[in-house]
């Protein structure tokens, strides 16, 4: 039986070193992040799309409670038999949960209850890890790397989520004085890739999920990538001439939304006049508090149709996902691909050919979201290190600008 | 000049001893209330008409300053000019405001610092209190009273609004255990009252809100009122005689309420199958957490849709404000007048004959909401003691039934 | 037996005469009302709170349908069985309906069904005054006026509802050249009352439904009523001196309607630089079309908020309805009362003390509906000669405002 | 210059011959759609979506007149200059346009307008054939294949909008005894293809969207495709295998949609006991009116969710809009392709490489729809003969399910 192909990771004794080590420190950057929030803060929803960070810690524990300590360890003490309701996000075959828009009105399990529960789920992980025999280690071991990647992905929501949150408090706090940011790019490059057959999907080894495969070719015709991401100042140019006033530059949905929600700049951006923080000059909301805005760094805070209206102004267009792929892998010179901003692509968020999700509760993990949203190649200033890979698809619905998506131009050659 | 005809205070110095205690001992009575609930509780705001405890404790301290520190005392300076913004609830007169449904959001300013706001406000009120000069007293005096007013309201509302967010919460946490309660009922005896002509309003001494007057007089037909509140015991046979599946006993308002947001019990109560706690026997969740009904206790939580088809089921009426008032001070016998549930009338919450709004920024207090609402009288377990009278006019929509809100019955006598 | 008191018909032969003039009268006028109307203009359903013309001609006759021939004339047989469903309006006693917001998609029955449907009851009708035994006389006469009452009301719904309706066409149709209009006003008066205690509610003879009784006596204030409407003329200075901009002039919830729908004039005005019609100055959509504005006709289209904040403006305030009623019975002088608009009052529309609605199925005409709204006293230029009267009680929620609904001032006698 | 490359039409005299046998052809047979409907059919709008089939008939000679008319036809007089406004759908570069939403409350113009409006547009048109010096004619000539090929679109939605009209009516109306059926489809066979690099897209002669182009290679692997489209028997064992039930079948947004708006069978389905109709076993309304389900007749009436979650139940999948091409070129037998429904697949609809939208204001026509939605191939009962062709592409929301859209499964090969 091969459930989950795409985890090659052998299963030996190796492993279980490798997850003594690797399973703490995932787990303690978690609380590394939420350290400079305080418990108010860390209980903060701003809109359904985004959870309290504490919500985040005690969900990634679920996940790993859910998915390996109920199956596979046996004697197991739940902590609290109802965090099983509260904290499960979207997972149907293990039963109903807490509304998705209501995680913010949780001010109890309190945060210390939410720590405790996570040293309660560590204890037993780490209690598994080196007890469990032969088989349960084999079954286990797929899924405590699933646990671990998707303890990361949260890491990222964690940061995401709060930046949304605290841009709705008029007072507009920043998260940390040393928060990451992204770095500046170079002077914008086109860099040639010839196309042709060219396989897409992981290779392995090592982890990756189900959605990156299964690999398969694919024809591109020859195409052109940015070097680096449109920065803050081309950006500023694209306001300044108009471009969200001028429908004829986007997408009939975006247009809708352009209208509707009055966006006139990316997620954050303050006017100069904004009443907020009257500064005479742009300036943006980012992890570290209001800044100016620096032309040389990357733009953040883009929906996919701010980002396909802005390539149409630009006389480029956005790359598809096997384009980006192909780019990152091949070509050489390519800048903040993956310490920036996700990268939007004129790819809709589909399966695979052939593709298959994973086998058991994790068969819900990404498969059951393939339609109405877009693909996201690289990886941004918030994801952690080593998270991402040529091959990782990142998804989210057109509108979506909470996230620090970004965008690389590409473009036909000349003929 | 009169202003504030309802406010009847001497303004001389005997008044400002006693507003040297009166001031300290109802703003601590706040952070009492405040005090069985953690930081992360404090923040929570479960729907757009209810609001945080930390707001609570921060708008009405805003409110002192806003109509006494900045006018009046000279050289006041505010803990945080942002806080001017943050905190006003609705007083147009004073410049725009924070969005009512976005006060959960604001994480900051701390708990911490709505404690050290408070403390400034205290400082700098004492200050003026003992400072002022007799002018400025004479001003100071009824606006400093109208605060303390306020926030017995704001008290009440921070016990409203918690248990309310605590329901939304599936571990159904209980706020307190010495938590009030309202005392249970006697007997039901009907008291007759003869009618006739009778005078309306405040009369003084002490004070009164604008709304209590002017006194005026109204003809009354001759009524019989029941001596204490519906109690549980009651309701719960009317629910079980389908009281919420029976369109002839709802007002067509009402009745599109229940069916659309399939009301089948008061507010809190839990049926007997309730997954968050099921006990085989209906429940409520009051400020001491879940408890099994009592019979002879009063019903709370009921809208005055849920008051009406009640009273009609029961074959009686609601009285009238008038009828309230007037029982409540000529009739003897009256169980429940303060202590158990604000009781829902049938009139309207609108003007008196020659009413006129207070003068200032305290015009927007009561006046601009007199349509859409209905008159409540009484006080409830959860009014601080000595707010009510007799001519106190609590107002709510009708379909509001997150207070404490019961009903006491009335019929016309027999001919 | 005295089920309906208000309606003092006696049952006798006499009244079969008069039903068999009368019945046919009212009936065509309906008719002759939708004349100017296409199939296609009788069809539309512009809101929700509007009904096509289409559907008022199938509902009144359901009207007859239900409430006498199917009770009373043994042999009735229904013209479509589905219609009982289909033009039930509100009638929860008598079974499921058609959702209200889909009255306009009815294009079946069509218009010409609709009107055999209507001959069909007529000639039922016509059997059943002819041919009933004395007692169901007795119980059909009462009924038949109020189902003529009924149609009446409906005629003046078909006349505001059209008028939305066309309102919605960027064509601005008008209904008919030689369509109804309010007379203009002459010189304001002030016409005293000296208060007292009065009798407020139908005395009879004749019809009244039931929510004007029971009579009883109420004690008023010396008080001051207009001798005609606000003119059009006035309402445009309140315009001009920002009115729709001031919030101090404005109950709470009357100013956020202001700012959620844009209010800038009454319904159905059009300002000088309206696209549609663009004239350099005001002009309103009437019934016979755009037209410029008349200083002198009265002002249309007026929601309670915006009456209430005129009068607010112009330093007087509504009259009470009690005190309408007084002065309507008891002044010389007054204009407008019954021929121009429905003039709001600053009564909500309550029950009268000792208030029982009819019997059966009438149950639910008027009680139902008390709560939420306020009353409107007089009459309008859409109102059918011979229907209203000095107790006459219209009702619409605040914010309603596609009524011929105006408003004449009150004021306090200067002391 | 090249506008319009997908439009191959050679624009010589031979052209105008046929133009002028086509065009009224076409114009003619969007009346005989209409003829069986009312004028109170025609102006019904039951949803945003959906147009009335009076509109549909204004807005396609609108098409003419904006695109045609009057930039080239010298002397042109609109019929009415208002039309511009009231009957533009979505071209921003021609201006501001009546609210889609409210297109079913133009009662007027009426439908004797709009059909005289039709005439004057015919009669222009058939000047300009004629007339048009050689220059303008090479501009027409292939405008006017748009407008045409638009009005066949239309012709389709015609129909499509008026069975969802009357799925609202809760007498369900037959549009017409002889309207068109999807015929039976025969037994199940899968028939094979190889796969391999493979060219899609229009290659010409004749007419294509420019939607279908640019023509370009992709890569395939082998597939296999079923004979026939889904029947309305297989669906129900769908259906009563709970396939509505089952949230593990479904695509999160689309169990989501199930939920919401309580999808228990494809649109237009009656249950055996649904009280408009009740029969005992499962019906279906059509253009025909209710019928019985046969069980050898293609499912109609399927959002993608549906589709999608029906071919996970029948372990197979959706095919690629390439490998429908592919198909209906190169494979034989393959039954009701372009006479039953349009057929779902598993792409979305985004430009092909290198995709350039139309010069002017035919840019608007499909491009900016280019996220969102999914493809459709084939083509319905209701698509006007001659319309489609195999690289032709229908496009609608997931959701979408009041068109007569299906399914045919694909398969991977086993290996
Ligand atoms: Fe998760
Ligand atoms: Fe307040
Ligand atoms: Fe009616
Ligand atoms: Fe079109």
């Amino acid at each position: 039986m091969n459930e989950m192909p795409a985890f090659a990771s052998p299963a030996g004794d190796a492993t279980r070193a490798v997850a003594l080590a690797r399973y703490p420190a995932v787990r303690a950057h978690t609380l590394d992040l939420a350290a400079p929030l305080s418990a108010e803060d860390q209980a903060l929803q701003s809109m359904p799309d985004a959870s309290p960070a504490k919500w985040h810690q005690a969900h990634t524990s679920w996940f790993f409670e859910a998915l390996l300590l109920r199956p596979l360890l046996p004697d197991y003490q739940a902590f609290d038999e109802r965090f099983f309701y509260l904290f499960n996000s979207y997972y149907e075959a293990l039963g109903p949960r807490h509304p998705r828009p209501q995680r913010g009105l949780l001010s109890r399990p309190s945060l210390d209850e939410v720590r405790a529960y996570r040293a309660h789920v560590d204890a037993a992980m780490l209690r598994l890890i080196e007890q469990a025999d032969t088989d349960s280690w084999a079954r286990a071991a797929p899924l405590l790397e699933l646990g671990l990647q998707h303890e990361q992905q949260h890491q990222e929501l964690l940061l995401t989520d709060i930046l949304h949150a605290f841009s709705c408090n008029p007072l507009l706090p920043a998260y940390a004085e040393a928060a990451p940011e992204a770095p500046d790019g170079g002077a914008l490059r086109w860099l040639a890739h010839a196309g042709g057959a060219a396989q897409i999907g992981h290779a392995g080894p090592g982890f990756a999920f189900d959605n990156e495969g299964p690999r398969h070719t694919v024809l591109l015709a020859p195409f052109e990538m940015a070097s680096r991401l449109v920065n803050q100042g081309e950006y500023l140019d694209f306001i300044q001439d108009g471009g969200y006033r001028r429908p004829e530059l986007w997408l009939s949905d975006g247009w809708a939304r352009v209208q509707a929600e009055g966006w006139q700049a990316p997620a954050y951006w303050l006017a100069p006049d904004d009443p907020r923080r009257p500064a005479g000059h742009w300036q943006r909301l980012g992890l570290r508090g209001v800044q100016a805005l620096r032309r040389e760094a990357p733009v953040l805070g883009l929906s996919f149709y701010e980002a396909a209206a802005y390539a149409e102004w630009a006389g480029a267009r956005l790359p598809s996902e096997f384009e980006w792929e192909l780019a990152a892998r091949e070509l050489t010179g390519l800048e903040q691909l993956y310490d920036a901003a996700w990268q939007w692509t004129r790819s809709a968020y589909h399966p695979y050919p052939g593709f298959k999700p994973l086998a058991g509760a994790a068969a819900e993990y990404n498969g059951k979201f393939m339609v109405g949203q877009l693909v996201l190649r690289g990886a941004s200033l918030a994801t952690p290190p080593g998270h991402a890979r040529p091959s990782y698809r990142n998804f989210f619905p057109p509108a979506a600008r909470w996230q620090f998506s970004g965008l690389r131009l590409a473009r036909d050659p000349l003929v």
